[in-house]
This record gives structure tokens, C-alpha cells and sequence, in this order.
């Protein structure tokens, strides 16, 4: 099993997930220092912003960290530029095409993880000359791909079709699913929701205590028709849902998410007007922690697994 | 671990799930056979082909073997005394209230196992007096929950809530896979794809050539203002599809729908204007196997999956 900890020089197989709104360098630092693979998220960052936490997190943590860029926007040329001048040596991509950036990255000795949701980008990831993929599921939260393939089957169709580390993502919210995905092939797990309710992340605390009330089926995977995104349910979730219901046009629903709607949401606090992106094991989550409790519970959960499976074979 | 090989007297954790037009005597029958647990699919049965079935059965092995109930059609008292009169030691109750029906067949002294797509229903079934519960996710084939929760966060949401065995259902296409369900605290799988496109499956040559065929993100959560319900891609999925989206009531999806319309897909072999009912491991589906090599395929899978992640400790 190719192991991400060689690759990242972490020492658990865990990346806390780069999320917009909630991971800026406390979150990221916090999961470095406790053993993990810590990510800015700079999906919802302004470049100058990007800067400052790059540098409060180099000051915070003197463990490996990554920044996550979706390839989405207009900024993206400069987050590269600022990223290779500040040092940072990991980068996930995501929403996007790898080719360029992976050509660029990789130039200037920067290791290139990139995101997938189907067997088909994975392979293109490789091809552009990514170091490991995330393979993420659709009981993720926030954006996600348009097929639908849970982890179980995502990790199941890439196994021994890729030949670079997977990291599984998705539904990841216990040590005993860490040895699922790693059972199932991955070489490591990117969490994201766990994170997204940790006392270092930067959402607002009215958005976390939503996670920590939300029980189960409380997420869906909600505008399909412009980018599929998971969304906690609410008032704002509501609209959206009766819209599609009613048949609303790919421009109505636009309309209607409107600008700046995960900020208002995840970072103001707007809970029933915003947008909340969070994952299916928000059902899971029942308390705010520090990053050093959750991880330290999901290594405990982790080798409790592999203790109880440990010699059974059928 | 509760285990299901002794709950079910049987060799291997694994259950063949009963599946409409798919799972007759030959198939419950072979599975059982080879060690498995199978299933006659009683939801797409008249009561006295069932009672043929069940004969043939018992003529055809010597091995435990069950019956599975769809508690939805007027005729399931009538369908129970046959399974009781014809001696049947094992039930698979679903699609309804298996209050009821656990109560009669239990006093009988069958094994009772109801299937549940959520913790609300897992509870409810466990306060039935049912002796295990299948859990099944969002990736599973045929009729779903409207939670969409995948295996791996049903399986977690589960886990030290639910004191009976576990049954995980839903995207288990390998070795791998039940090892990771068990992982996860199952005791046991259900499998339906895999089987419904074996040689002893009663589906349609022309079905089990479209599930071969069939790649990954081909397979879709559909109707779901009716009974959500997974369906391979074809021109009658199409169909659906474009009403939904224009926003198509209840009343007409149900017209769109008609009678009969999966036993013309499945068994009646069309393809193009059947429903077709079949679970997210499709993609990963390439032959058309008879049980016996499909279940030792799963075995050498587990057990290779158990010997690399033996002693593996974070």
C-alpha cells in the first residue's frame, strides 16, 4: 500500500479537507500539529487573504500543511504565484482541470493531489502527473460530482485502475472508517465535516451548533442542475428544493442562490438564509471538539477496528 | 461481533438479497449452495409461484434458505401462511411495517430480518423482535430511503445504537467491500447486484447484458416523489428523468410509471421501455458469472483484504 504519510511526511494517513469558510490556518495548523495533513482552504480567499495565512500558519505549526485551490476562479494564476512564493509545499486542486496547474506545481518541486469524483477524472488526474487523488464520495459535503457514486463504490471502481495513492473522502467520521477505506485500497482519508465543527474552524459558531443539532438525512445533494452541491438542511434549503420541484430553470435556481450565499451561511452566521455545505456524518456529530480530540479518537477508533478484525478471515 | 453465519447456520457472511424478477429457486438455491445465504424474492410472486418456488428450493438444497417479503401487496397474509405451511425457517421483511408479521412468524419460530435504509427504522424493527436488520445505503439497487444515506454513514450512524446484528447492504461489489462492512460493525452482507446478474438469476440475457455493459455513474436514485428508487439509465429512465425536471407531479410520474413496468425490463427483456432495477456496483460488473465463482471471489477478496491490513496499527 503506497502510504500517504511517506508522500506528505505526516504522521497519520488523515487530511483535514480544504473548505471554504472554515478552514483558514488555525484550523489547518491545528490538524498539522496534531499529526494530520492540515489545508487552507483558498476557495473562499482573496489572494492577499491566502497570504496572510500562509504566514500565520508557517508561524503556527512546523509540520507540513497544504493550501486547497478549487480551479475555478478568475484569481487562480495569482493564488499560484503566491503560493510558490510563500513555500508552501503541498497543494490540492480541485474543480477543475489539473493539466496546467500540475505541470506548473510540479516544476517547482510542489507536490499535486487532485480531486475526483469518478473514474473517468481520476484517470485524467493521473495522466496529468498528479503524486495522489482524493477520491471523494457523494455523502460529501459541499460540491460534488454529477454521478453519484457513494466512497464504497468510487474506491471499489478505482481500485487497481489508478495506480497512484487514493485518498478516500467522504462519509469519513470514525476511526473504524479509516480502516474501511483503507481496507477498500485508499491510502489515507480526507475529512472534511469533523473539521468543519472543530473548535479551530473559522465557521461561525451558529453554523456549528447547526451540525452538532443535525440528525440523520438531514443533508441533500441540492442544485443539480448548475454545480451538485450538499447542503444542511434550512429554510434557504427549502427554497431551493421547492424550486427544483417545480421545475425551476438552471437560471432561476442561479438567481435564486444568488451571491455570496456559503459565506453568509457558514461565515456570518446566517443560518436560515445562507448556504451550509456539510457532509453527510454531520448526523454523526455531536459535540464541538479540538482538532487534537478528534484525532486522537479516530487513531483510538482506528486500531480498536484493526484490533477486532485482526486474524479474521472467512 | 454477532455473527450471521450462526444466526443463519450458514458458512459465509453473506446474504443474496431477494430481488423482484431476479431471485427464484435457481438462484436462492445455488447461493445457498455455495455457502451463502439465498433469498426467494417473494415481491414479484404470485402466492402459488411461491409455493413452487419454495418446493423447488427444497429440492434443489439442503442448506438454510429464506424468503424475502415486500410488506406492500394485499396479499402478503396469504404469502406468510404459504411460508409458514411450506416449513420456510428464515423471513426478509421489507418495504413497510414489520411489526406485524414479526410477531406472527416469530411465534412460528422463523429467523426474522427486516430491512431498513435509516436509524428511526432500525430501532423501530429492533423493537419489532427482529433477529438482525439489513442496513442499506443510497448505492443499493431497486427501492431506497429517502434519506439517501450511503452504506458507510448508515453503518456508522448504526453502530452502538442498534444491538442486533447488522446486515449491510448497498454497494457491495468485492471481498473488500464485506471486509469493510464488517469493519464497520456489520455482521454480515446482503448483495444484490452481483447475483442479479449471475447465470442463475431468472433476470432477462437482455438485463444482465445491460448491467455488464453498464459503467460507472450509469445508475440513478429516480422517482423519488413516489418510492426513490435506483434504476439503470435507459430511454424509459430518460423519461422519468425529463418529467422530474420539468417539474412533473406525483400523479403524473405515476401514470409515466403504469403497471408492470419492471417485470417488462427485467424479465420481459425491454430493455429500452422496462424500469430496471439495479444497484451502483453495476459499473464494476463485467461478466456474467454462475454464484459459485462469484462467491469465492468475494472470499479470496476478504481474505486478501484481511492478510494486507493484518496488523496494520496507526
Amino acid at each position: 500500500m503506497k502510504n500517504i504519510t511517506e508522500l506528505f511526511h505526516i504522521k497519520y494517513p488523515i487530511v483535514q479537507g480544504g473548505m471554504i469558510w472554515c478552514s483558514g490556518w488555525e484550523l489547518a495548523s491545528a490538524v498539522s500539529n496534531a499529526g494530520g495533513l492540515g489545508l487552507i482552504g483558498a476557495g473562499s480567499m482573496h489572494p492577499e487573504t491566502l497570504k496572510e495565512h500562509i504566514r500565520k500558519c508557517k508561524t503556527a505549526t512546523s509540520k507540513p500543511f497544504g493550501v486547497n485551490v478549487p480551479l475555478l476562479y478568475p484569481q487562480t494564476d495569482e493564488i499560484m504565484e503566491i503560493i510558490v512564493r510563500e513555500g508552501v509545499k503541498i497543494v490540492f486542486t480541485s474543480a477543475g482541470n489539473p493539466k496546467k496547474y500540475t505541470i506548473f506545481l510540479k516544476e517547482k518541486g510542489i507536490t499535486v493531489v487532485h480531486v475526483v469524483a469518478n473514474k473517468k477524472f481520476a484517470l485524467k488526474a493521473q495522466e496529468a502527473g498528479v503524486d495522489a487523488i482524493v477520491a471523494e464520495g457523494f455523502e460529501a459535503g459541499g460540491h460534488n460530482g454529477f454521478e453519484e457514486t457513494t466512497t464504497l463504490v468510487l474506491l471499489q471502481a478505482l481500485r487497481n485502475v489508478v495506480q497512484i495513492p487514493i485518498i478516500a473522502a467522504g462519509g469519513i467520521g470514525s476511526g473504524a472508517a479509516i480502516f474501511a477505506a483503507m481496507a477498500l485500497g485508499a491510502a489515507g482519508v480526507q475529512i472534511g465535516s469533523l473539521f468543519a465543527a472543530s473548535q479551530e474552524s473559522s465557521a461561525h459558531e451558529a453554523f456549528k451548533h447547526k451540525i452538532v443539532d443535525a440528525g440523520e438525512g438531514e443533508t441533500y445533494l441540492s442544485l443539480k442542475q448548475l454545480v451538485p452541491v450538499r447542503l444542511l438542511h434550512n429554510p434557504f434549503f427549502e427554497k431551493v428544493h421547492q424550486a427544483e420541484q417545480s421545475g425551476a430553470s438552471k437560471e432561476e435556481l442561479a438567481e435564486l442562490l444568488g451571491k455570496g450565499r456559503a459565506k453568509k451561511g457558514m461565515f456570518e452566521g446566517d443560518v436560515d438564509g445562507g448556504e451550509l455545505e456539510i457532509g453527510q456524518v454531520a448526523g454523526l456529530i455531536d459535540e464541538i471538539k479540538p482538532v487534537r480530540q478528534i484525532i486522537a479518537g479516530l487513531i483510538a477508533g482506528f486500531n480498536e477496528t484493526a484490533r477486532r478484525m485482526d486474524g479474521f478471515l472467512l
